[in-house]
């Protein structure tokens, strides 16, 4: 005969305080996502799950959480669509909204613009996505660009400075949008878009395109703005740029999002 | 005769696009901080200060960040009260509202239980600080704790797993509440402090009181909710609770929002 | 007619320095690396790729190194033997020494002790590989473990301070050793090893063995040391162990290399 | 009558295996350092201390360390020579060998081009020292620089893509070299010096520079090797750095060691 074991995690709560978020935080884990071109992309996440706790529970069941991830493992499913694993969460949690976040590089083949070189760039993606009655998700995804000072052109002799920036943009949409095509969005609104394998006439055709499009941190953020305005289907967005200025060792920062 | 150097900055801008903010992120400062037992602390903060940019202005002026930043160091006032700046940043930069963030290490001589020995305890502080017509200032503390897990200890024959914690405070007040007393505050809230120099007649002492005091990430995050709604001139607070479970390499998380 | 570009790097350098190492760092790149139970795994590395530079030439061609990388990408070849890669590099960047560094995760499916529960455990892994006339290729993985302090537990009456830690062991062997079988063996160095999922059953059964088990960071690194002495095959090694003090906001460190 | 607690660390060792480095890792602790123009300066550092550990010995004791720390405080001595505390180190942990391993941030008032408007920058530092019979001291100091790029410039009609980098120059000298000094060294080694405030005749001035003094990352680290030969006591050093390419998602990277 064995006594079974307390169930600690199920003891009632007294202090009448219902928590927020609880779970699991910084769980490595293989996923697979849905890619526009090749149908699936295989790559790694960091993985926050959370659910909301009443008030009258002592804690939450944390292993619950990794077993929930691990029955959509075998399927390899693709977790764009993550409705059914939060609805998991919910009833197997016992909680009214659950909450997941994942992060993680997506990789797409880009084409150098004259040689026509292909190369794979990195940029890192996040899926926020809640379910209460209502479901809410948020894509984002970070976007390395080539920003150029308009001032540092305009008032030098040759030359202007330039540097690696970061578009950061988050939506939320009433359809589907493609991580690639928001990608492709942002990478009109830089000086330039940054490749991972460039040939000299490549170099050439990059170095003068982003010498006639010169751009402050300001015009990106705007740029942005007037383009995600103008897709259908999105109902919301926040867009934030870093330059990683080439003449300081700070960054210049905007930031913006829709009304 | 010089012929001027146009100011980009200045130039018109016609899309009619608002930034919510705008300017320098991550500037490496030295700065100084009140300290509630010595008057006076010297750090070095990562700061991030940025304005709201109008529509018809094509972009800001970054120098100018700076040269506020740096009118600040030689008076070497505390900047607990960070509103002279920040109207400094509205008049100077033409703006209405004024924001600003600064990230440092804190020091704290903390002392040991059993044996009183004394070490220096590093605390991460942020100021954020918005000027508008109002002002808003929000004061964040990371405190690490030890917890030690209430259902190990329950099923357990001997030991319990326990683990570093960290718990990371936000909060708005109507009054100055000092960095030391908030963190001396969240300390309560674990299972045991954590601190710099332990002899080992300190070692027994706090081992025996994590085991004595079991505490779900849950309950420490419950724990601080009482103690902070019982602070005197708090009026909003966020708590945060991260465990970084030593029987896994991910971490338990919660966290609370004052309604 | 074209013109065409001159080849910058080509140009000759007068100086008469060598250098030891150039090329490209911090690249993100999909990777698939072998895998003792499966054949082969998915993963995401951040890629160095090195040559040594002669001292006639002021330059290397920095995008030769992208293309060997993605000539490598559609075979899906495993890169644990990295030498073809390397071979390639020396050609067709002209050097006598390539380098290449990969850094990335690996996931091995664990088994929890008492319910057999199944979970993925992801750890950090480096391929360090030169190719000169000789080859060296170095292993390193970094294998999280829980530690449990041997004095804490001697002194006092209740539970012990335990917390995670994490082994890094580097090694080069004459023979090949999967990473499945180096973390084996490193897991068996800590107090108890570290899992993603534990039932409680599981829990009990981890936090008695961690117990019973007491390792400060020197046993730790003792005890890795005797059982990689005792490894056919490795003919040399570094271990390191890092404790994440749940008493202390700093680490216990201890590093021991192989003579 | 109390019963002495066991000293656990004390106890034998049968292992017969030494331990190279054991001790404490990633302490934050403020420090003043020797400044060149005010004489001494507060920051703060992340400190590692390290002994040796003779076979025969189970630990260390990990609180001297701090202990050791601390006496040092008080006094606000320069850690600039760092020999008497590692020889207490030395004394007070049993040990031949000691080790200390400090990273902070350094500032210097740097001076505008054009306009001699004043800014500061900072620099992060490592001071990494070892006492065995001979002491052995390595000054490491990180130097952002602008670099651009001589193929981008002499194949493009207009412009050239440059961006920020960093050099990484490691010493060991006959005589004191101040950090001032080696940091001034290394800015004349790329194509033009970063600032933290710059109006726009600076502006204008450091872009133009830039465009005039074309470097790839192999001519830095060859020119910062010119330079480092030519200073007199200076008979070690290694040279670093890491173009992060405003064209690319990754860097450019080299690497050099005088022999």
């Amino acid at each position: 005969m064995t006594i079974p074991m307390p169930d600690v995690q199920q003891f009632p709560d007294t202090r009448r305080i219902a928590i927020d978020k609880v779970g699991v935080k910084n769980v490595h884990y293989p996923i697979v996502v849905q890619d526009k071109n090749k149908s699936r992309q295989h790559t790694v996440a960091r993985v926050n799950m959370y659910v909301e706790l009443p008030h009258q529970f002592k804690g939450t069941h944390m292993s619950r959480f990794l077993e929930i991830l691990n029955s959509y493992r075998d399927e390899e499913v693709t977790l764009n669509d993550m409705e059914p694993l939060l609805r998991d969460m919910q009833t197997k949690l016992g909680s009214e909204c659950a909450h997941m976040e994942l992060s993680f590089p997506y990789f797409i083949e880009k084409t150098a613009p004259a040689t026509g070189a292909r190369g794979l760039m990195s940029y890192e993606c996040r899926f926020i996505a809640t379910l209460r009655e209502e479901k809410d998700f948020i894509l984002e995804v970070s976007v390395p660009v080539t920003s150029l000072c308009p001032c540092s052109r305009e008032i030098s002799a040759h030359g202007a400075h330039n540097q690696r920036s970061c578009i950061t943009v988050a939506i939320r949409a009433e359809k589907m949008i493609w991580i690639e095509d928001l990608i492709a969005l942002m990478e009109q609104c830089g000086s330039a878009p940054v490749y991972s394998l460039l040939k000299r006439e490549d170099e050439k055709m990059v170095t003068e395109q982003a010498y006639q499009n010169p751009m402050f941190v300001e015009d990106i953020v705007r740029s942005a703005t007037l383009r995600l305005q103008q897709v259908e289907g999105i109902k919301w967005f926040r867009v934030e740029c870093e330059n990683f200025e080439s003449i300081h060792n700070h960054s210049a920062y905007a930031t913006l999002e829709s009304r």
